[in-house]
């Protein structure tokens, strides 16, 4: 049972998820939870005839079903204090039975079914009333600590709005009172008359590296209507997200010859952005290398006072990126 | 020449220092740039009769003195898109000129002498008109990108106000507005009274951990009284604080029988605070080690969403701290 407890200092819900201590760590494919193993009682998943499989996190950060009417971020805690209790959700989303498989290796059919299992999964969780945020993301290598090997990413539904959500959505609320229109679509519209740091594009979608990215070789996936979520895409930009995927991730593994460690995180709308339809979904890696023998670290000024270095400029980043190749 | 970009989803700044690529990493004594080595072509600090060293950065993420009179943070860029040179500061500070010296092991004395040189480096560089915020800082351990061995930690005076800095000035300053108090005083009062995430005292400091940490044992050392920064503070609490720091080191070492990995980090008042007295200055300590051997990795949704969890409560953090002793 976990519990969220609210910083007054920045305003922000941390979540303490005591039971997380006992999650296993584990990267011996013959050990592997996820892959169909012999032994039943040693796999999460036994069966190995499916394509994508979604299943409730043993070791869940937010766990409890809400619906107690009230909502419970708003009752004031102990001694000033506010806190609640850690209702949500988090999934496990496995990409293949196959342990060795890979997005950017699995066939076209196969992403593309995962992009339908993340549509399907943000459809149904986005309709629960303790849901304010459906967060798909990816923790890709050891080293941003990726537990388990077997390829997969996760499905988090916040209880609240995270803190850096909640920031684009005051910029996206604020520029379409002042200008009357979309700051994702304009930022897009900017970007694309400016060749050097956009580095592919797909059926109804563009992959660039932003004019102030935080990580080093981050790059956006975009759609270049505005959607709010993958709910409301249609089969070509579905089509078209699955391709452009596959390339970005054969880019970063390219780069430098390796398997390159990332966090892919999926921005979509937030249940209170619904009715106004001011969200511009999108996603973002954030690699955690800046060289091929060298990690990015979030160090004093990143984790402390918020503050990003990069090493290289976005335009450098987004040329060897195009090189690289998808 | 490093140079600013302002990213308009989030509404912060990013520094693109393209020459900081090729810092050196080393962590062999033979070859340590801040020893005091026979041969002086290879160490920064040639000489050995110093207490404490405080020198430029050799690859500054901010390097270049501003006083061109406009602030240049108010100057558009092309496009549409702001950026800015990376004016501002980046000094090193040596603890001392032993390699194998440490913050929890060095003498009294040579950590009152750091904190007055903390105190006098912050004196000066707040009075430059190009300086934001003057952010003292450590990161302790190669685990957190820690390159040279040495002991020492780090000042940037930032030409802006990072984003974390911005969210607690925003929320000092509403809880004066609404509460005529000061959140910090106020905070620091209630916790006192609830004994259990009370770590540690020292004349005119408390060591506490927060309600709502987003690190594991993470740690605040307050003043008692209200102060702005290092540079308003008597003897006395000069002392305190360096008492209270050895022994905070001390126990974070004992809590695993290793030695902690973390960051440190100073928070004093931004320049623009300075008329309104509104800052309470306060440290803190942010372990990157969830078990003894564990690491906290900040993934996707730390890093994506800016959403942290926690292993354990914040009252189990604080006891173990206690147990450990200092």
């Amino acid at each position: 049972m976990s519990e969220l407890r609210f910083d007054p200092i920045h305003q922000e819900w941390v979540t303490v998820a005591a039971k997380r201590m006992q999650r296993p760590v584990t990267d011996a494919a013959s050990a592997c939870p996820f892959c169909p193993a012999q032994d039943e009682a040693r796999s999460e998943l036994p069966r190995s005839d499916y394509g994508v499989a979604v299943f409730d996190n043993q070791f869940p950060s937010f766990g409890v079903a809400g619906g107690t009417g009230a909502d419970p971020l708003t009752v004031p805690g102990s001694a000033g204090y506010r806190r609640a209790r850690g209702f949500g959700a988090a999934e496990v989303v496995v990409y293949s039975p196959r342990h060795e498989a890979d997005l950017g290796t699995l066939p076209f059919a196969a992403v593309r079914l995962l992009v339908d299992a993340w549509a399907d999964r943000t459809e149904v969780l986005s309709r629960r009333s303790d849901v304010a945020c459906v967060f798909v993301f990816e923790n890709r290598g050891a080293s941003i600590g990726q537990t388990i090997d077997h390829p997969h990413g996760q499905i988090y539904a916040y209880p609240f709005l995270p803190t850096r959500m909640r920031s684009e959505y005051h910029s996206l609320w604020q520029h379409r009172r002042m200008e009357g229109s979309c700051l994702i679509c304009d930022l897009l519209a900017r970007d694309a008359a400016d060749a050097r740091r956009m580095v592919d594009q797909a059926p109804g979608w563009r992959a660039v590296v932003p004019f102030a990215p935080r990580f080093p070789f981050e790059m956006h996936l975009v759609p270049e209507t505005h959607r709010g979520s993958l709910v409301v895409m249609d089969t070509r930009e579905r089509d078209g997200l699955a391709t452009l995927l596959g390339r970005s991730i054969r880019r970063y593994d390219r780069l430098w010859g390796q398997r390159m460690e990332y966090m892919m995180c999926i921005y979509q709308q937030p249940h209170e952005c619904q009715p106004t339809n001011l969200w511009h979904l999108h996603l973002a890696f954030y690699p955690l290398r800046r060289a091929a023998d060298k990690l990015k670290y979030l160090a004093g000024s990143e984790s402390g006072a918020g503050a990003f270095l990069l090493d290289a400029t976005p335009e450098e980043m987004a040329r060897h990126l195009m090189e690289a190749g998808g």
